[in-house]
């Protein structure tokens, strides 16, 4: 196809335009989108895959030398993030199915959680989770979950 | 096809069998799965999809008169059964996105459990749950998650 | 003193009124005190003194059969009820420092819940609980808290 | 009373044993002791009394700068600390009756958390809580309590 060289110069100014909006969205896109490599106040890593268009995300748990939880395998885990990219501080949601080492036990905790991103670009997730350990019977079942926070940093 | 009469017989077994076999396990898998209707003891209904074969599961959790809720509306569900048909009492978690009338309030809630038969046959989900409400910065983050229970009976 | 009939009448139905009243206040105040004996949806029995001028209370959780909890030992707690006899449905907390059988582990339940008086007049105790066992250090603290409900009602 | 230079000596040297001994004692005993002020996460303080004999303690609990919770007057608190002086990372427990600026709104927040000592001597305590805002019908309680945890470090 043959152009003007007028057309040509619009075309590249598109283009440019385009590169340069394409940066500033992809910056703007990974402020507090679960997608990477995290570590836990208490020593783990979680990597989190590409977000699909409608959020949701798998990865895995890893146990970390400061959690003391050699027990503890690569888990997977599996969950989605709420209005991603569209709001600052999105909200997201996971859950875990702990693979342990010599134990047929289930176990499994749900994460519930908000990423904020502080005023130096640092992305901090910020989690409730409950882990619930198979009870064998209903009579067991009130001390079947257990409550806590995790704190997660992006690992760079 | 021409068949011996011994060999008629012996299918006509065959078949007998396999329909007594395949009561006896649709019996003991009908048994404590998350499929079907559900109505929880705060008086919503929750309707669970048949379970995949890696024990997966979509749905709809519907407000109900008796919770007061006229403000929710009838908001999706997903999540898994662990070791569904494998042990007595199973464990569960999923999550659900509330719809909201008149609100764009994000709000998420994990109710992670264990499914009970009681000695009548009758199946019971003990949950416990973690309701998160976006919080609107860092400083709010503190307020942002409701904990609770829920119990469910089937809805025959 | 000396009075006409027509005082001592009024004197006479005046008296009556006022007992009539005390009866009804006796009546309403006793109505969602925790004072008294309560039996826990587990099978546990609780005991709670009477209330102090400011709300404050002691007592005993003593185990039950259906809890089998045979390793705990009868417990003391202590807590107090917020505007008592003031509003209908008073909001509680109390923390109840486990006896064990066979070991000097830690454990302490905090409580938190709302009494509420039903239609007919019976009330109930709506609480949900933390249980912290004693970490043996910082890395094990993460898994320390339990969560869960109790609903009490009444032993008459 | 007179004495002997040789008694004298022996005085003021059990006098200077004594207050020897005392600070080593005061050393000790201020490790993971509630008694002081704290400085929470969220940045709130917390004054705590000095223990009692058995542990018990009462304090305020202050609103901070960095809380944004301006509507929080300085409330009551009390509560307990376990195998105080016994263990090296004691637990403890507590209740805050919230005071509210323009309102009568009842909240109460049960702690529940230990004290570590770090390598450094520096003392940190870790609670979970639960907060409960009086609900207005058996129908509302589901929503009525929320969770969470809080970090405390000792201001000097």
């Amino acid at each position: 196809m043959l152009r003007s060289p007028a057309t040509m110069g619009s075309s590249a100014f598109a283009l440019a335009l385009a590169l340069v909006l394409a940066a500033c969205v992809t910056s703007a896109e990974r402020k507090c989108l679960l997608s990477g490599s995290w570590r836990s106040d208490t020593g783990c890593r979680m990597v989190v895959s590409v977000l699909s268009k409608d959020g949701r995300f798998s990865g895995s748990y890893l146990p970390g030398p400061a959690a003391g939880n050699s027990e503890i395998l690569t888990s997977p885990l599996e969950g989605s993030q709420q209005d991603a990219r569209l709001v600052p501080h999105p909200t997201f949601s996971f859950i875990v199915h702990w693979q342990l080492r010599d134990s047929d036990t289930t176990r499994t905790t749900a994460f519930l959680g908000q990423c904020y991103t502080g005023t130096n670009g640092e992305e901090t997730l910020h989690a409730l989770w409950l882990l619930r350990e198979a009870a064998d019977s209903p009579t067991e079942d009130w001390k079947a979950t257990r409550v806590g926070t995790s704190i997660f940093t992006r690992i760079k």
